[in-house]
């Protein structure tokens, strides 16, 4: 089967599980009113469903391929994208003065969610564009700004990030390439950057890459490095592409999937580029981005764990197969037990997910219509759900993806069923943009530098729920929900008074509880708003939720016994 | 790096996790000496290293192909199932009057996860042989016996099992295929098989298939099954291939993995057989050959983990990534908590499914060698685990597979690295044999008919184990131990009192907890052998055992959650 945008289930979710009507109540956001969303939710659903999730598959078969320098995509690629820049939609978070539609976060989420369901590889081309977006809006100067937004948000160009380095992966402040100052104000860029999405295509006339680089005799490591935009062709005063800029495609990677979207090595031989905020400054201007496209990853996670979970019930559904098990039972293998517990936890996995990741954004969009205390409080909570965001949606897609492959018994293993094409794809994406490990890093470090004000205060909307399960008559919900909550607010506490590294030595365990919490937060919540939940709920809290209470505590176990032993004594004999 | 056998851990987890010396004290195995087995596995251990695993990932790049109606498979191939085939190792367990080294399983089990982690592809070949000639041996009239057995014993011929038809997957009632009796004694086979593993290839003269079919006028369902032996050569009474049988290699799968190892559909057309076993007795063959097979493929996944886990370890040691967090660091990524996290849990997984699989294969040797009641209690302990090394076997080889990609970050996504190749490979572990899913049935169902009495027996091992650390002053491990345990024994107890239906529900959860306990009695008994295992052991109890407590009681929960909403509403909207 195809691609069918949940529409219903998007919607539900930002009602009743985030509360995101709210949205526009605020001055910034008064315009985003349900039924403009509703008409933007099912604008994109239409491009998700008919121009980008037929091409999934034969992108797959046919790949990005580097042909005499420069790369070929698949066979209606380039139509697909521009439906979708058509629509707006890659500038709809971009302000209107830059050619966008000032959308929120919270709007753009459910969007780029679909498109990843219908064709990851894709949808990476238009994502990594709403990143640089953000980065320029933010840091760059007039000109560039009134140069290369228009064109980013009309989709007439895409653009890239290039940070990795062959010796510079997690850490950056190995990063050598090298950006000489220039007479006229510009920078000679020369290095070589590897793991590019989408480094060379011909999608779109011309491609910004946004590149780290090292200005010479600046300070060293992560603070010495610069942000530089560097196009392929450089543009005239009206953004026409005019002579190519010294950037060669070495080559393109063989991955496991996404294999339409070409990876790239990219060589930058003197070429020119325009710095991007501050001298030095480089490492804000990224984490700006990195903080944009790790909520878009989780959601890639999302848009994998929902198409696989839509492949996966429509096979069950079909296959025939024995006697059933149940008075009523069709005699298709949804009718067994165990193919159900797998169908049930795929959804499980694919709602709380979703909510984390709307949520992580509704609470960038609120944070920026309200002000003062109460934008900061806000800014931090969704600071504390991107991590969340990004491993549990991610981790979520791959799980999800697993369990489509399992339902389908041995046409799973086989290609052209699909369903192993969905795990080949997102496997990837608990590793990019910082790997799951460095999220629960960021989680139990950075993010819990306040003190843990943040995840108190988050915790503490748990507990609401709680209360409110108990006044509603579902006790047992909302036992199974405390349980669990307060043995993650406990680790809470405790983490604040491990030093770091044994912090850090509970950290994905540590990610993986509070998600679990959360996300019997959320399908308690939505039970409580509409009886057709109820069972999703039950499902999460009896299997899933509880599992919490033993991650928390090896969330705060400490690394003694990670270091009991020396590295060659971790090894077989 | 390549595959190094890891012969200390082996014989460790023989010597001291199962207790397998045992072994050489029963009449039947008394020349099964540890001075033999060594010898063995050291000569398999050579040919993995040698002749398998530089095979792996070019026999994934060439694959096998259907090239004229015959199969070709990957350079190199051929010999080096020559080189395993001379050293007697297909043979291994077959008695010697059929031309086997008459060895107990409890050695052919390491030296069949040595080639696992080699070169899983090719690996197969040589386990269906040995599934066959047990199928023969106990099956089989004293001609065929005599003709067939000594041929796969010295791996002149391979063997096939024809089992699965596009309508019959887990449910063999469905087959269709028919055997109808010819006037000679013999029977013409018709029919479809699909997804038979090296159904054709070139790498020996003849190919032996076990047919499942259906003789005309028999019982339906599986009661009216017969298992036919059927050759692609008709040998002469010497055994020398003369006609072509009518069997045509109709297509290759595409799969995700597993490229080099041929996967086909079969066409039989009145294609000559000979009957094995009864007439309508066709499922007592195949579950002798299936009860063998299971734990072939539990150790497939066993030896996919060890591969995994090697690769990883190496890679982290060997990969230099920004300041070490710890005081002796190396500056590798080994020194970071979560990687070693990730690592520790390979290790774990690896070491925990290895002795479960080793048990397993020990437990139905002593019940060969026993008699009377004792014999039956070791086989039903044997028969009990059989399930559990199963899917532990492969779940943990997937789980390990997919951290080795995770721990190699970027490079893990890349082809050419390797770790991928070990997912794509061990992936379908979970699905072939009968789905975990069906073993987990296997486990509460079948295997749980005797009132729990085996369940009981093997629990109680697991409590002497929690004693003894007690003893020897290991009260918090113990303690870890106990509790999860006992949270598996009190499941025990209530499943016998759940319907069947509602014990399936609870099923993957009860088996997962199962293994989990089995997991820390036997890294605990490894700890009170040797202190070197002391701190994987730690880990195990420390982030792994305690799983087992949520687990068990959702074992026990029943399936109500899973039927609350009608199969239509487990979708999204």
């Amino acid at each position: 089967m195809s691609y069918r945008a949940p529409l219903q289930d998007i919607a539900f979710t930002l009602d009743h599980m985030v509360g995101a009507r709210r949205l526009s109540g605020t001055a910034l956001f008064a315009e985003a009113t349900a039924d403009l969303r509703k008409a933007i939710l099912a604008g994109a659903a239409r491009i998700a469903e008919e121009a980008f999730a037929p091409l999934n598959r034969s992108g797959d078969l046919e790949r990005s391929e580097l042909e005499d320098g420069a790369v070929r995509t698949p066979a209606g690629f380039r139509d697909a994208l521009a439906a979708f820049a058509s629509g707006g939609f890659i500038g709809m978070t971009a302000r209107p003065e830059h050619g966008g539609l000032g959308l929120p976060l919270t709007f753009a989420s459910p969007v780029n969610e679909m498109i990843a369901s219908a064709n990851l590889s894709l949808s990476l081309a238009p994502l990594l564009a709403q990143g640089q977006i953000e980065a320029l809006e933010a840091f760059a100067p007039p000109r560039i700004k009134a140069l290369y937004l228009p064109k980013l948000a009309a989709g007439e160009w895409l653009g890239t990030m290039n940070l990795t380095e062959p010796q510079a992966g997690t850490d950056l402040a190995a990063i050598a390439t090298r950006a000489e100052p220039q007479s006229d104000g510009t920078f000679a860029i020369t290095g070589q950057k590897i793991f590019i999405t989408w480094g060379d295509h011909d999608l779109t006339e011309n491609i910004s890459h946004l590149v780290l680089a090292r200005i010479p005799d600046g300070p060293e490591g992560v603070k010495g490095l610069s942000v530089f935009v560097v196009p392929k062709f450089l543009p005239d005063a009206h953004g026409a592409p005019g002579t190519a800029n010294a950037i060669t495609t070495v080559s393109l990677e063989h991955k496991l999937g996404l294999r339409a979207s070409p990876t790239a090595v990219m060589a930058f031989q003197d070429a020119k580029g325009w710095l991007v905020g501050e001298a030095h400054g480089g490492i804000e201007v990224m984490f700006r981005m990195m903080n944009n496209a790790r909520l878009g990853v989780g959601l890639e996670g999302v848009g994998a764990a929902e198409r696989a979970s839509q492949k996966a019930l429509a096979y069950a559904i079909e296959r025939k197969q024995g006697a059933s098990p149940i008075a009523d039972g069709t005699g298709a293998i949804v009718d067994h037990a165990d193919v159900r517990r797998m169908l049930l936890t795929q959804r499980a996995l694919t709602a709380t997910a979703r909510a984390i990741c709307y949520d992580c954004a509704f609470s960038f969009d609120i944070a920026r219509g309200a002000e003062g205390a109460e934008s900061d409080a806000w800014a931090a909570r969704g600071a504390l759900l991107t991590p969340i965001a990004k491993a549990y949606g991610t981790d979520a897609g791959i799980a999800a993806a697993d369990l489509g492959i399992q339902i389908h018994g041995g046409l799973g293993f086989i290609e052209e069923t699909g369903a192993a094409q969905i795990l080949r794809d997102v496997r990837v994406t608990s590793i990019y943009e910082g790997t799951n490990g460095i999220q629960a890093m960021d989680l139990v470090g950075r993010k819990m530098a306040d003190g843990g004000t943040a995840a108190r205060a988050l915790l503490e909307e748990v507990a609401q729920t709680v209360r409110r399960a108990n006044q509603s008559g579902h006790p047992q919900f909302a036992n199974v929900l405390k349980t669990a909550r307060d043995s993650v607010a406990g680790a809470t506490e405790v983490l604040q008074n491990l030093p770091e590294n044994d912090r850090f030595a509970g950290a994905s365990h540590y990610l993986k509880a509070f998600a679990l919490v959360l996300g019997g937060h959320y399908l308690l919540r939505a039970a409580l708003a509409d009886t057709a939940w109820t069972p999703l709920a039950r499902f999460h809290l009896l299997r899933m939720a509880p599992q919490a209470i033993t991650e928390a505590a090896a969330g705060v176990a400490g690394g003694h016994d990670l270091y009991a032993a020396n590295a060659d004594a971790l090894g077989s004999r």
